[in-house]
């Protein structure tokens, strides 16, 4: 199933699935980072080399944001998807580099309708983004808000 | 003190600190999100108005990225910033809008310096963006790795 069609109840715990992938572009790298988060490793090839990571890498948000598409386009929907109050445990595992290809995989984790608002329910997801060597290199624990289908 | 010449030594447990602000603009709200969050209320004006926060509101990650400018450049050094290795308990508090302003929040809860890597330490800081009336719209615990400053 694409996301397009989900309600809540299309979310069933216990269900892995993976989408994508999605491209690391080096211009994309430096320009999100230039932007949003301009420290060495990430804007500056040169001092790259020189530094920490041996290279320029993604910023950590940029690889969340290239995430959050996969996530957008495949996992949620336009009809149900009511926005995320948090994330929990958010870990950069690995550097992304650019020319890396990354993957979205998602666990339903749990599901439970609201109590106080019984048109929609809580959605926790377990997600990952894995390499192309099958690393993991971004995990997290998602809490989605997402609208019952109507009757 | 600016970021600019900060070591670990110089990040003291206790210490609050406030930085910013920086400005929600409507045209990087819609942008980001045609490109990392397509969600009908982050990029189209109309269907937000009609939807479930009653206009556009800015992807939490690009709220995160704005967050991450202001630390980039204020809070965290070019020469002692390693990068993070994870988020604890981020928490989209409140819709951030167009035209918010938003002001960076820091207090540095701990810091250790590693027991492996002598030349650096664990930094842990609460983070909160807070908008013109006050309000907490984001807030996490961060965890950063920074250069003790070489003797």
């Amino acid at each position: 199933m694409t996301g397009d069609g989900r309600w809540f109840a299309d979310y069933v715990p216990g269900t892995t699935s993976e989408f994508g992938p999605i491209q690391v572009d080096e211009a994309e790298v430096v320009e999100f980072a230039r932007r949003f988060d301009p420290q060495p490793f990430h804007v500056d090839a040169e001092a790259a080399a020189a530094g920490p990571y041996g290279g320029l890498i993604a910023s950590g948000w940029h690889t969340c944001a290239l995430m959050m598409r996969l996530l957008a386009d495949e996992y949620l929907s336009p009809v149900s998807s009511l926005g995320s109050p948090g994330i929990d445990e958010l870990r950069w595992l690995r550097p992304v580099r650019p020319g890396d290809e990354l993957t979205l995989r998602t666990t339903v984790e749990d599901t439970r309708v609201s109590r106080t608002k019984p048109d929609r329910g809580v959605l926790t997801t377990r997600i990952e983004m894995v390499d192309r060597a099958g690393e993991v290199v971004l995990r997290m624990v998602a809490t989605n808000l997402v609208r019952v289908r109507p009757s």
